[in-house]
């Protein structure tokens, strides 16, 4: 492959929660078009698992699709670099009001490498128990529902949980769970 | 949950492939912040499994990460309405080479319901096969590598490969695979 050469970039638009990049690039040695790209803090995930072996899920409102999606817990990493795994259990404690094991990491993905610049970690959170009540952000309009894991698996594969970084997650626990 | 009632939206920025739109919104009746979604086409993406059980892949730079990731055909369905399908069968063929049965849906997913308004349609094209020299977009620089199923699962839980996309199709395959 030819090699790609960044000669350099500019923000041409800040939404607060991304800002969007314009990239410069030489491809072997000739400028191409503009590449944009947008800059964002890492994310992470959580499949929390409670001692009956259902996972907790959030249903909320997203402004892409606008209708309301059921996901796993999840949100950004803060901006004063917060350890992945410490904002797995902020988030799922604020989103869910549960606390359970350490997050172990089931995986990081590229949160989509074409346009965006950060990765999505994914944890399972084990022995997941309610502590008290959620507590999300007042633009967080969040909803728990707890499925038995089985249910949860036919629901990624029948589309009915369709976030993609949501599905990862699921599947990557659904996955390695099967080799264990 | 309350209510969340869309007021308007103004596209901010044009990038080509995407439109930045900033939108208004109420919630339970009230003005919140605005949110910003990125209007784009459907996207497909492909998992081709060759006669011998092995699944074709694509390396190709990524301006997102600055990086080449290993991944599964894809791409963006045409602005005339193209059919998914049949744009899988288009960018197969474009990207590697080949050609297989008919496209079968694995899955739908959202390909980032918080901040993008499509959807990514995930195929397996069964029985590939070589059936000429690939002829990639100029800006796509692409090359192929075939590898036999099982390693991609590995790669996919090592995190070899970890586009969020292409993980989500690659997990929906071996998914329900493993259901047959």
């Amino acid at each position: 492959m030819g090699e790609w050469r960044r000669l350099g970039g500019e923000i041409v638009f800040d939404a607060g929660i991304f800002r969007l990049r314009r990239d410069a690039y030489e491809h072997e040695g000739l400028p191409t078009r503009p590449f944009y790209v947008l800059e964002s803090n890492t994310w992470i995930n959580v499949v929390p698992v409670t001692p009956a072996g259902e996972i907790v899920l959030v249903r909320q409102y997203r402004h892409g699709i606008q209708q309301t999606t059921l996901e796993v817990p999840g949100g950004l990493v803060d901006l004063r670099d917060e350890d992945p795994a410490a904002a797995a259990v902020r988030e799922l404690l604020e989103e869910t009001g549960h606390r359970g094991a350490p997050p172990e990491l089931l995986g990081a993905v590229s949160s989509n490498p074409a346009i965006l610049d950060n990765r999505t970690h994914c944890f399972v959170v084990r022995d997941a128990r309610p502590v008290g009540a959620p507590n999300p952000d007042p633009h967080e309009d969040v909803s728990v529902e707890i499925h038995p894991a089985q249910r949860v698996r036919e629901m990624v594969l029948k589309g009915e949980i369709h976030h993609s970084l949501s599905a990862c997650a699921l599947m990557l626990f659904f996955l390695q769970r099967r080799d264990a």
